[in-house]
């Protein structure tokens, strides 16, 4: 396994980055900013798909499919969405290669095949999709329009980190069509839901639901709904958005319905998506210095088993006493892996276990087998116990169960004990600083002060919690008055 | 649902266009060349998908996903590759918009924003995994590896049909390393195979296995190994692909392992897809002048309620009998859609469920009520029957079964009837203009005489049967000797 882990407490940023790639999740790739998400990661990735395909089918919604191009033309229909993106687009301007005759037959794009239009290569598909949305929408009755894709995106960013901020990312996007405003809303405010259900439920990462500031708002939304989680470094990651777009993209595409009343209107909007930068929060809300701890309601591998012998003889019994086991969990549904490769020790194969976070790994030694017993060790709190055989099945479910709701609860307890009421500048900048996390604090509601606030302490307002309650006060930074705590942080 | 289908026997190629956008399975975008797929076409693939997963990973692969960007340097590091797909890449040369001063706002590809390298869009990612696989493989230990990805390709095609060949499209890929020429040959037959299980169990169509010529290899391997279907226009459809690399890609990236004997080898790699095209296989294998007919096991409605009533109270009668059998079915996993919109007529609904090849269709109405019976109504064959309430799920499941081996049946009595062995080439003409098909003849194994007989008829030898037998003969064109006869056809 090559060397420890760097430790969270001398170097956060790099532990993350080592982290990443020695428990096989990812790692960059020979294209700038482009990521390789490999076998280990994509299955957690998997499972994350699964359950929010679940959760989006159950509320009504289907998949489809929309095109990787978006020509330049449609992709400026809608200006505030064109310009928000402008600077992070990749832009395919020819489309074939030939062998170039001065470079001993190197390949060299064709300069006679220059596309008529340049097209954008997504970086979200509300301009392709609300140009396809045009031709499938004439009556109220063809409302609402509930899609949802998975795909890739690319936003060409400068300073790219695996999963957190890559060129080109995985994700899914929904965009839903609506008669009317309050039904726009509706979906967009359940759908933020979904996701904090989502979260907390399966990644036991709890979250804050908000609405987004001006300043902070998807380019083209009217409002953008979000989840926002705390990472164990203070600092805030936002895990998923839902937008409600208004009108401007049916306006951008020209897309009027007739409504029950036979009068034309344009029609409403939402979109929402999650994405790859969920694993991000995933590793960095619960990991620790020995590597990754995954909630089993995403491990890959729920229970490792690993045996522990002296010559063949040895390995065919235990072998052949765990092959029940094995049976009846996965028979539970519970994903088990018998590790008896014999080019590896023991000591090596608990180490890879800790490292890519299995929830439970289980030995069995020679005493063990004399006493008919296993050694269950819980990932979580790094806990061992001696268990009898007969009680070893109903002990890992227990666990299984313990440790999601234990990895949550302790993530909760942090989060919880990093949210501070800060009442005036000089203590938003001494708590920022010594202590991080979420800082709840009165603004005065301009773009203005939050952008000072930001150039002064690099903290933004992450979300207006929904549950903010009606509060006077004074704007930390400009005195002014205001009704309500917003939340800051330095953010991912 | 608009005006009725062109029919086959007037236009093929029309009544399958119009068939895939009237079906809702697929239309063409605001991008050239490439689709949107529909929300119900995107359901039939997403079976497809689940059920090639399930069989890829009971073989033992796993997903990962790399990126959708090839660096050009890396694209031709394997050359026949690169000259294959040449002529039908997409390139990314820029990676940002702005607003141009000149044009009173518009935006226009930031000539500054220059990539140092252009980045090809993969039309398929054998360059990208081996450069990475190059730090993945050091030893024998680490093989064998066994990836899949699933994943949007393209490759810029002039002419594009929906489905069958289109800019951009859907696939898998897999690609795998082997210590041995033996095991990736071994890996390379099982793919195909798996593919063939997979069409003919699930698709229902019945394929060919064989390999391919020279001339219609893969750009970059070794051997082709394949699966040919027939449409019922006479016309052969590749469904799916099995390449032997050799090491080809491990030279070109230098990709080496030391063996168990401690010498340094080059590794030997295979890779395999299927693709969307698959979806125009299905349709053009099955479907019938009235619209889609599915099989059964890749339906996503399998049966479709329609209740025949004047008024609600009539309405609610039937909607109280039907729940229990919508219950009871899907309890037993079958899929069933309970169509009580008012806003449609029955027969309306009776030609949708037609055209999009629902496999079974129940229909009740007052005088079933009063007798406790239904009216079934099979797609195949458009057979109805009058079932007894106590029959009606035994009398569904039956005939989910017996749809998709008859569909089966059928088509493969179809392509029986349209395998000719021919011996001269007067006959060989003949034979292809007049009932199109297989033709099965002897070929002296030239890649001019391939090339010849291509351009005089349009026919290419689509493969060499894996159970060709051994036989002597004289190739059909030039006369010289041949020991096997291969299948040529008119192909998609």
């Amino acid at each position: 396994m090559g060397k420890k882990l760097t430790k969270r407490a001398e170097d956060y940023s790099k532990w993350y980055n080592e982290l990443v790639v020695k428990a096989d999740l990812a790692e960059n790739s020979g294209v700038r900013g482009c990521m390789v998400i490999k076998p280990y990661g994509f299955a957690i990735w998997e499972k994350m798909q699964a359950e929010l395909d679940r959760m989006f089918k159950e509320t009504g919604h289907q998949n489809a499919y929309f095109p990787l191009f978006v020509p330049k033309s449609l992709f400026e229909a809608e200006e505030k969405n064109a310009e928000g993106f402008a600077k992070e687009c990749a832009v395919v301007t020819h489309y074939r290669l030939k062998n170039d005759p001065d470079k001993e037959g190197k390949l060299m794009v064709d300069p006679e095949a220059k596309l008529e239009e340049e097209l954008v290569v997504r970086p979200t598909s509300e301009a392709i999709i609300w140009n396809t949305y045009k031709n499938w929408i004439q009556s109220y009755r063809d409302l609402p329009i509930l899609i949802n894709q998975w795909a890739n995106v690319v936003r060409w960013e400068m300073r790219t980190r695996l999963f957190l901020r890559t060129a080109e990312f995985l994700w899914q996007e929904g965009h839903t069509a609506h008669a009317t405003k309050d039904e726009a809303i509706a979906e967009t405010v359940q759908m933020n839901d979904i996701y904090a259900e989502f979260v907390e439920n399966f990644m036991a990462v709890p979250v804050i639901k908000g609405v987004k500031s001006e300043s902070e708002r998807f380019a083209g939304a009217e409002d953008t709904y979000c989840i926002e989680a705390l990472m164990q470094d203070g600092k805030a990651l936002q895990a998923g958005t839902s937008h409600f777009l208004g009108q401007n993209f049916a306006k951008a595409f020209d897309v009027k319905f007739a409504n029950k009343e036979g009068k034309q209107d344009y029609v409403w909007a939402t979109s929402w998506g999650v994405s790859t930068r969920l694993m991000g929060a995933l590793i960095m809300t619960h990991s620790d210095d020995n590597g990754l701890i995954l909630p089993p309601n995403l491990a890959p591998i729920q229970v490792a088993i690993v045996p522990i012998y002296k010559g063949e003889e040895q390995l065919d019994a235990i072998s052949e006493r765990i092959a029940p086991l094995v049976k009846e969990l996965r028979a539970k549904g519970i994903s088990v892996k018998y590790d008896n490769r014999d080019t590896h020790k023991p000591g090596f194969k608990f180490n890879e276990y800790e490292l890519k976070g299995v929830p439970v790994r289980l030995a069995i030694g020679q005493r063990d087998m004399e006493n008919g017993t296993f050694e269950v060790a819980r990932r979580d709190t790094l806990e061992k116990e001696t268990v009898a055989e007969a009680d070893v099945v109903a002990k890992i479910e227990e666990l299984l169960e313990d440790i999601q709701k234990n990895m949550y609860k302790k993530a909760l307890d942090y989060r919880e004990s990093h949210i501070t009421e800060v009442n005036d500048f000089e203590e938003f900048k001494e708590v920022l600083e010594a202590k991080g996390g979420f800082l709840s604090a009165h603004w005065d509601g301009t773009a203005e002060t939050e952008e000072k606030i930001k150039e002064l302490t690099k903290a933004t307002i992450r979300c207006i919690p929904m549950d903010a309650k009606e509060e006077a006060g004074q704007c930390v930074f400009s005195g002014k008055p205001s009704n309500r705590r917003v939340l800051f942080a330095k953010a991912y």
